[in-house]
């Protein structure tokens, strides 16, 4: 893949510096590009680095002071942005999974697979599942009963979808995903020296476009279902437990865990390894800090953060205290003596 | 599945207001249930939204104000028990793996397997294996040499049980979930200048009764075993260190990672999240709440929270002096300017 | 397996007290040991559990008073380093899978495989796949388009590896690990009504010796490369989000997460359970502590531990500070009282 910096330019709508015929082979972070890479410049700290880097040209914010010199300079108005197209562009093809069922496949006769499905080497399919048109199942993925997946659909290798899950269309399950498998419940045997398990008898509902990590784990619901909705964006290594409900288009970074029956609302953003509790209900448009510690509901829009979580301008409050604390202390002390 | 609400009112020994004739077909929370669903209520919270609840009947803890109105009540003494002993009534049946080994299993001509034993498709079961009777097997488990998994044993797909390892009888691992991998052992190479891998030669044994959650690992030991005992229910993506050794009925909340040589004695309930240090020592009966970091052994009985964990008494005050202290610091630095 | 003590002394270099006739067929921990078991004393609280221990022989550092009796001592510099003699010689061989490629294997036709490669019962590799000699794929393992796998890797049960990604030589990836999935990066769509994923163009890099525990994931890099160098070794469950840079013997243990773009130099170490923020640097030989929340950069060779993380020294006094909070606090409000 190659392109000129002036067909860039004109890609991301941006101000040329310096020679348009420059060609571009690759993209690079600041530090570490050389002859032939794109970089881009968000802020002044990276600005102060470009005398340094090895890059042919870079993406500047308008308003940073970045020269071209003898390289070449393309102001934008959102290097993020811009950055994102040319992506777009220099994106190999996906790999797509060949339509049909792979040999060594075993899909069972009752499963409904939809026109230009592929499903690969390994896959096994069990009865009345549904496959939607277009979508693609890696090698060694499985589909348990009463299954659905939705048209467009990607899952990659060693994915385990249980009996009676939906996914909807477009969504992505990456490598080793699990969906379904029993939530976590149990209640004291009769005779109080053990354990028995409470049925989880739910399944899991995942909406259109929703993209889920690596390695990320969903759990039925004890009953009805364990809920992600549409445009949802969840990282890998996540735990989501039974009967949670989660709304449109919330972000959720690595690690993180949200417990049992908890309620995320539309546009929620979570950032990586928190440990939510169950039973809460996090509002529309809330952001929790990574590394949060989530014992209480989120009002919408609030942002939060520390353990446990609290809002964020009364956490950094209690962490500026603390800082100040071993100082003020020793002081403390002293005066407490000479009273004494 | 169906039942009137006489029925479930004899299941659960309750009492019935109302016509007892209504038919159920779902189970559902309170706030999310419609008609045809039981629900049901344990608190006061929960009986002032009955009111606005589309559900046709409700389990209810006697004692609560909840009146039946048009629609049924069942009072009950224990609403969570109740409430199991429904959810077992309308379980699905379990997904059961057909008896005999698929065609696209690999089975080693060494191996022993038991009576009524179901060997999914994809699976790959090694030298000197023993299965027993009646364990099923799902789509692409790997159990590798010399392995024994009990009689009744459920391993959902992609199940992987390393080399000689010991699985008692009516255990259940989820999908993913991956046994006897080596422990995380390494010391400095002679010259100072790397690090060389400690053998880890031991291996897993899991006792009967033990559920362990999906994607979760358990490490082999370094020598000797990693040992789980009867009645465990570990949750997702739990790390279990090499030589850890878990007694009985022990209870593992999802994220939690327990470091090498740790033992945790019976009866003891871990929440999510937590980060426990190696050689530690948690007594019989103990509770870690969830989100702490473990850095020292816990006495029987006792509760532990926080970061570092201690008594959750101890924790309490400390956490409220924290809360406090921005305002009080206020104070003092006045105080302590006015003094100067 | 068995050896004499005699045998044992000679292996490690070490001082023998007692009969060196005694024969030894396990190592154990000192509590757990029983007849025909070594074990190990490296300190004063073990020497002093000697006497109840019914192992039939100890490694003992020098100068530990622990007294042979009927029993064997073997005195040692380091006992840690003379354990780990001895267990590579009771290690079983390791499970190697039989050289050439499983008939329900699926390898692509353009794939080049080297000499002595064992190609496991449910592997599937995909178009240009390079795999070099002598490396070991254990059943269900996935390697896609255009990966190259060094020469004597070993890849356990399930592992996933995505599409250009590279492993040097002698490297292990455990049961469950996944290479190469994407990275976790998105904006807000044009309309700010939803998000749209950036595309996440590069790869995996792995070099050699390296070794990475069970579910782990490392993302592909949105651009160039995620790197993890030679000698690494990294735990089970950790997350190396997309274009992390990891230098040469770092260790990493279990259930810590590293966001994007952060860089770790050579020889630092890292505690479990830790969560490190996107772009910051950890400086060569620094060290972080279990359960850390990393929120900014640690310059080299320095410790640092808590939540956010600071030097070790500044957290302790802060540690000891809130440890004291409550008891000062209440000081503090009577005088404060008494002053008003």
């Amino acid at each position: 893949m190659k392109m000129t910096c002036a067909q860039i330019a004109e890609l991301v709508g941006g101000t040329l510096s310096g020679d348009g015929a420059v060609e571009i082979t690759g993209l690079e972070e600041l530090v570490l590009a050389g002859a032939g890479d794109l970089t881009f410049i968000g802020d002044e700290t990276h600005a102060k680095k470009w005398a340094d880097s090895g890059a042919s040209a870079a993406l500047v914010n308008h308003g940073l002071d970045v020269e071209a010199g003898e390289r070449v300079v393309i102001g934008v108005a959102d290097v993020d942005l811009a950055m994102a197209k040319v992506l777009e562009r220099f994106a190999p093809p996906v790999m797509q999974v060949e339509a049909g069922v792979h040999g060594s496949a075993v899909v069972d006769a009752s499963a409904k697979i939809g026109a230009g499905v592929g499903i690969g080497a390994g896959c096994v399919i069990g009865p009345g599942v549904v496959i939607g048109d277009g979508a693609q199942l890696h090698a060694n993925v499985v589909v348990m009963n009463g299954s659905a997946i939705g048209a467009g659909c990607v899952l990659w290798p060693g994915v385990v979808v249980r009996e009676r899950c939906v996914v909807g269309e477009g969504s992505v399950l990456h490598a080793g995903v699990v969906l379904g498998a029993d939530g976590f419940g149990y209640r004291p045997s009769p005779d109080g020296r053990g354990i028995v398990k409470i049925p989880q008898i739910g399944h899991v509902e995942i909406g259109s476009g929703v993209e889920i990590g690596a390695n990320t784990c969903v759990d039925c619901g004890k009953f009805s279902a364990t809920v992600i909705g549409d445009g949802c964006k969840i990282d890998n290594l996540v735990q989501i437990g039974h009967n949670v409900r989660i709304g449109r288009c919330v972000v959720i970074a690595g690690k993180t865990g949200v417990a049992g029956s908890t309620i995320i609302e539309d546009g929620v953003t979570i950032g990586g390894g928190c440990n939510i509790a169950d039973h809460l209900m996090i509002g529309r448009g809330a952001t929790l800090a990574g590394g949060s510690q989530l014992m209480n509901s989120i009002p919408a829009g609030e942002i939060w953060a520390g353990s446990p979580a609290q809002n964020h301008r009364v956490a950094l409050k209690e962490h500026v205290a603390i800082r100040n604390l071993p100082e003020v202390m020793k002081k403390v002390r002293k005066y407490l003596k000479d009273l004494d």
